[in-house]
């Protein structure tokens, strides 16, 4: 697990992530606003980015939110997906568009104008936003912000795009690999609203390595419930989250499984990425459940664990609060009216078996190794940056199953409330 | 909806309701021990309760958590409850008595020592625990306060019990009722660890009114389905949740209709007392749906607005983020599956339709009526006792059936997190 010294070892790290594959360009640019909703004294500022595709691109598939709601975009994004092509993304920060009124005509207009400007056929751009729910997005500011936008492609690159979709992130998450003598790149804005299936806000994945629609929609599906679909940051799942991946073709192919395991990869890190920047963050949790009926109950039961408000303020506090895991896995197990014998039920944390047979294995020397366990887990973010990559490590044994699941969450605290009792203001 | 002018007002609502249902006595006692779990310079306390009868009853119900992990007095109160007679109840607080080793046997010996010293059948007591789970109960030093915990049989009142029972509690839970010429008395403890299926940790009902076992169970049943399974402070159910319900049979009976009623209300005025007091609560938020394809659907639609870490922060913050809502109603439908026109959907918080037609309703103007709205309803706790009982009104009517339902919650505070990062410390 990485460690990072401080917020400049975080960046060079984010820098050596941050090559381009080939076919692809990159263009951020900033605009300010008065929103038609709120009478303000200072305009709110807002980003548009682009990645585009120097020629549209048969390879590509997208995974969207199922909430009911959708936002604007998505709704136009799902219906682009059916063309034999597209071309790229626009995409703005600070307002989702989503249930406002006009709002798919709006995000239509700035796709449709971004794509003419850019030289591209006028329905091959996805829009895609995130930011306030409910507000229009300012669509005459950023019609008169596509020019210079589309004017940065091949300027800026990925990183750029990484840190321009931001909205309560705190850092950009930008994650690349090499396969075969092309390459994978991904970003990803999240930092709440964050829940399995289908789960951060923005995901963008570009490759340049050949590959079919077909087998890019297998292995984008294969990799997003391995990654996204496994973290849970506050059980909610957004209006606006999506998952996009366009391959450009421009390097040889590579087979199956080395495209699935290098794509997996690639979204596991940004996955992570994002809890770790879970709003008001101050630990990792991954638990994992074993000897599960199936799978389904092994993920849910995971789930559970780092889903359960008083597991996720214990390990704020660094308390070795088995108890509570105890609660959670008994609380959904019994809700779910899964029988199991308590008898046979292992708990670990870390290294420590901490219950078996029954009973709780504690001792003050547990306890206080525990306690010292989840304090070295604790990430004191410096200027925004983690300081390292170390997860506070749960394992529950169901004894009634061969089955194996896994969820990662992150911990309840202060700044999660304060970032949130008044985002808007 | 009651306010209270200062703690003082809400101390003399409470011993108003305090009466007694002819043929119960109550006791408490205070003790101090040291745990064997923890090594403690300064011993800890734990207060004992009795809820007894002058006679063994036929008439008596009983509900518990649906916990995998039952605490040792769940397994015996289970046990007894397919008596024929019982006599009461004897309570600890401080420790849960939850897979600990020994457990059931501690909690045999207390409750058969306390019936003996209270001169009844050996097996007519149930025990019942809350507090830290894994921990054991400190035997020797319970048996120890038994003698004069039975001596003060007669002398404590229901209050005394109420207060006794309490842990993270900030003031007791009391409520009655008159039904025909008896009564109807309920004591609750919980603060945490609560969610719709059972939801307090400790709940004890007494009744002087003469009314058979099965009329009593189906009442029981009834009554905690429309109070205690409606609210979700955590969304966690504990291991220790129990609900007794016993009668005395000393007073005349009344009408199903008429006992039932009573029962709910009772049983609703704890629920909502316990969510007022929920660990940091500053908002009591109360959503219901109309308009739901079935009962079901309609209580899990309020109870994923209700739980919404962000729709909790935001009510928190006196924000009227109506997005939040939207995002949470339309996360729980769209995951189950459940289709709905978004242009039938409307929302309303307070008396403002905040959404309709697909689009927010939001004006500048709107929004400050609801920061006002949720402002006024905000419970800033004098010396620990609720200044007001009012709520923050959400309705989503779904457009697509006719059935109803409810979920009553609390928001996620500052409080909250200060409370349960740290415990046991």
């Amino acid at each position: 697990m990485a460690t990072f010294a401080d917020a400049a070892s975080y960046l060079a790290a984010l820098n050596r992530r941050a090559a381009s594959p080939a076919g692809f360009r990159f263009a951020t640019h900033p605009l300010s606003f008065y929103p038609s909703e709120r009478e303000m004294s200072e305009p709110m500022r807002m980003n548009l980015s682009a990645i585009v595709l120097e020629k549209p691109t048969e390879s590509f598939a997208g995974l969207f939110t199922r909430n009911s709601f959708p936002g604007a975009p998505i709704r136009i994004a799902r219906d682009r997906m059916k063309q034999k092509s597209i071309a790229g993304l626009v995409i703005n920060n600070r307002i989702a568009n989503v249930c406002a009124s006009g709002g798919v005509e709006d995000a239509d207009r700035v796709a449709r104008r971004c794509a003419e400007l850019a030289g591209l056929p006028l329905d091959s751009l996805l829009p895609a936003s995130t930011g306030i729910i409910g507000w229009r997005i300012p669509v005459d500011a950023m019609l008169d912000a596509l020019d210079p936008l589309v004017k940065r492609l091949g300027h800026d690159g990925p990183l750029d795009v990484a840190r321009s979709i931001m909205t309560t992130d705190a850092y950009p998450k930008l994650r690349s690999t090499e396969v075969g003598d092309g390459m994978i790149m991904g970003v990803a804005k999240g930092a709440g609203m964050i829940e399995p299936d289908m789960a951060t806000l923005l995901l963008f994945l570009c490759t340049d390595v050949q590959i079919e629609r077909e087998r890019l929609e297998s292995s984008l599906r294969g990799a997003i419930r391995e990654s996204f679909n496994v973290i849970s940051i506050d059980s909610d799942q957004s209006t606006s989250d999506m998952a996009v991946i366009m391959s450009s073709n421009l390097r040889s192919g590579v087979g199956p499984d080395e495209f699935d395991e290098a794509l997996t990869n690639v979204c596991r890190e940004l996955a992570w990425d994002v809890v770790r920047n879970g709003e008001g963050a101050e630990h990792v949790i991954h638990a994992t459940t074993t000897s599960a009926p199936s799978e389904e109950v092994a993920r849910a039961c995971a789930k559970a664990v780092v889903n359960s408000p008083l597991v996720k303020t214990a390990i704020c506090g660094n308390d070795p609060n088995v108890g509570r895991v105890i609660m959670a896995v008994g609380d959904f197990l019994g809700s779910r009216g899964i029988e199991i014998n308590p008898d046979t039920v292992r708990l670990s944390i870390g290294d420590e078996q901490v219950f078996g047979g029954g009973v709780f294995g504690l001792t003050p020397e547990t306890e206080r190794r525990l306690a010292d366990y989840l304090a070295v887990r604790r990430m004191l973010p410096s200027e925004g940056f983690p300081p390292h990559e170390q997860s506070v490590e749960i394992v529950v044994d169901l004894g009634i199953g061969s089955a194996r699941g896994e969820a990662v969450g992150s911990d309840l605290t202060h700044g999660y409330v304060s970032e949130n009792a008044d985002y808007r203001s």
